[in-house]
């Protein structure tokens, strides 16, 4: 569910209005006294929450949810567990749109009832910055000017804040150097195509950075949809960089600057990814993997494997697929 | 002509001191007395307003102008219309970024008598949040820590500005959601090549942003040069994107992050560009085309095409030179 | 040395303690009783300077230099100069970096003791804006709303610096345009792999931006490591551009939005990028040489040079291979 320190939420519905609300087939209304609490990922859900699937690579993990009521079209509705009520809809994914927009109507404001503050008395505060309700600041970090650290945000001992920066709904480890002009925690790009056009979904997850990290200038890190946008220890961002939501990068990787990298990539430990390089979503990237420089991947990489090119290849058989145009080239003049 | 809303002009000038600026021979002075007015596009211009062409394409538009004068080089003299009184000049463009200067001395800076400003009392504004003078604002709209709105902007009702945004020379719709680190409306990268290195061209244009459009974080919308860059309803735009000057975006299009569109480019309704693909200037892009990621566009898409690859040709010519590069390069090992 | 504007030294150290911090073997210790004051490049280092090499490409800089001691491998050790102290590691960068931390531990913070501040009367200091202790700015400068001109940051006169700028560790010259949310003078991307992950090199040079210079909306111009970041007169950046730590630009040249250029390039005078594109480190660039949208460079081009494609070729070159593939595989299907 939704973290509590970022997010409020109304409710709990009864199933027969949130059916009503999306224009649902209610198809096992074994509950018809169920009240729904929240909404959640599939492997999250508790018994009184809402899931959907809009994709059928996600029915293996419908079937071993423990979600109280789920969202799918008509042709997978037998796919749901049956402890599980089963709101058979056109478009899931719009519908769990509607459902989260719901449960969470302030979702893109700040959020309200943060925890209480906990601002350590060694921290270096610059002038003009603002540090909103519920914070969390460790011992000696320090915040620049301008910089503004959203309510419930967490900054762990000895980070270097850098100005205008603007923190929110994010955990930050110690030690982070966050540069001037970075973006964490805003919304993720997510939106369902309908056929009114392309329509919000409510962005309800976190950023969680890790120890020793650092970010170079004006970059963004999305928070996650549902689950958390995840930054591994020690890894190193340079500057201009997209991290979008639900985005895992792991340990001492390093991202160069102006690497894109779209929703739900997985990055392991050591990653290293040349400047301008981009993801495309849901890519695997294996631990110690490298990835050249402009390089577009579009398919997941294995651990340790050295790609180049657009799309990405291996990096010798890039270098030999240009060497062999070249050649062919000049012979056919 | 510039809106005065932005913009403080100055002027009139007579056209012979007009000449004598910028060292034109006076072609045809049959209207000695005249006055120029203003400076403006060839489709807008009236009858006491200055144009320039310094490309043969727009010569029809030239002979179709109502304009008063018009800077030309001497070989194409004889298209100006038989009202325009005709200055003859070795570079029209300098000679046009030179006549705007005289007219708008001030276009860096903010505009000079800007009209009443209107905040609906039921806005909320944060803290350090600057509200320029002559700013409309519509009810219920929310602007974050540390946003610039600057001297004349308008923001409809219903907007969410986020943290530390700058806007200028722009009008905004109704909920708009603009995100933290968004630059909407300074100059475009407008510069005339001189022999004494690249000469600037004053940005007099707008910022028009529809109904629902969604920009991301860090992302860039330049104002237009003489004309307005123009965001359609309903648009959604990602994080650190660029946007250059006169872009026509059409309504409902995705437009996902880091994507670069170049000055001029028109883009028609419902299309979607992957993230880092790139538009050269003046490219127009058919109502519901597809752009892969990472393309580059340099010539016109049309409707409902699907592109990707640098240039960008037809998606499955892509795959096959691809696979065919491929298949030849292990052929030849 | 380090620019005292901008950092503060600690030391000196004596030499002794120098090589037990970083477990070197001291291989000369001719001088047992040497005190290192500071650390510096290769050519700049003077008698009581410690420098390094970590690649053989720097020897003969090594040979000439007229440091008073270096950091090197055990099998280059003969290189050095025969007045210098050798002090042999495994890994030179690694210990260079351990020492710079040594020298200057606040290198990541506001630097101390910055020298008077000289603000003519007429700068024109919108609110919020915030004018750092030793800054120096010239007559009729504008600064933005939301500003920051860091300790010791010198603005020439007529500058016109957007909002919500930040500006550090840098020197303007006369006439510059800086637009919103330009990044100038942070760290740079600066980090020596080790086996415990990647370690950050203190960055302790400057960025020096020459007259007439414009940078669009975002950009970010990292300082130097050890030697400067140069931007020459009449260059004009557009927005969300990348320049990397001590990249040197000419004068005049046109770098169009979402470039990237990676530390160590140099580039010539009258060089035009177009958008996009990126530039591999420590690559050169000649006088007058064109490199097209989306262009990624990777050996260093001759003036006057036009090139295009990934990785960078004789654009000539570039199309003929773009046609021959194309029409290879119209053949092969």
């Amino acid at each position: 569910m939704p973290d509590p320190r970022f997010y409020r939420r109304a409710g709990p519905f009864p199933l027969h209005e949130i059916g009503t609300r999306v224009s649902a087939i209610v198809a096992s209304p074994g509950r018809p006294d169920l009240f729904i609490t929240d909404i959640a990922a599939l492997a999250a859900a508790g018994g009184s929450e809402l899931v959907y699937v809009a994709d059928n690579a996600y029915l293996p993990a419908l079937a071993a949810s423990r979600c109280g009521a789920c969202l799918v079209k008509s042709d997978v509705s037998g796919s749901a567990p049956a402890h599980s009520a089963v709101l058979i809809v056109d478009d899931p994914r719009a519908a769990f749109a509607r459902i989260a927009a719901l449960f969470y109507p302030d979702a893109s404001l700040a959020p309200a009832n943060p925890p209480t503050s906990e601002i350590s008395p060694d921290t270096h505060i610059e002038s003009s910055a603002v540090v909103s309700a519920g914070a969390v600041i460790g011992a000696g970090t320090r915040i620049g000017h301008g910089t503004i650290v959203g309510p419930g945000v967490v900054l762990g001992p000895g980070c270097v804040i850098g100005a205008q920066v603007t923190l929110s709904h994010c955990i930050v480890g110690q030690r982070a150097v966050i540069h001037p002009g970075v973006r964490i925690g805003q919304d993720g790009f997510g939106f369902a195509p309908t056929s009114t056009g392309p329509m919000k979904i409510p962005q309800l997850g976190r950023v969680i950075i890790g120890d020793d990290v650092e970010i170079g200038a004006n970059t963004t890190v999305d928070r996650g949809a549902l689950e958390d946008t995840v930054i591994g220890d020690g890894t190193k961002i340079d500057n201009l960089v997209q991290v979008g939501h639900n985005v895992e990068i792991g340990r001492k990787c390093i991202i160069t600057a102006q690497v894109g990298i779209s929703g739900s990539c997985r990055i392991g430990d050591g990653v290293v990814i040349g400047g301008q390089g981009g993801l495309a979503d849901h890519v695997t990237v294996g631990a110690g993997a490298q990835i050249a420089a402009k390089t577009g991947v579009m398919r997941s990489i294995a651990p340790g494997e050295v790609v180049m090119g657009y799309p990405a290849r291996p990096i010798r058989q890039f270098w030999r697929e240009i060497a062999m145009v070249s050649r062919l080239t000049r012979r056919d003049k």
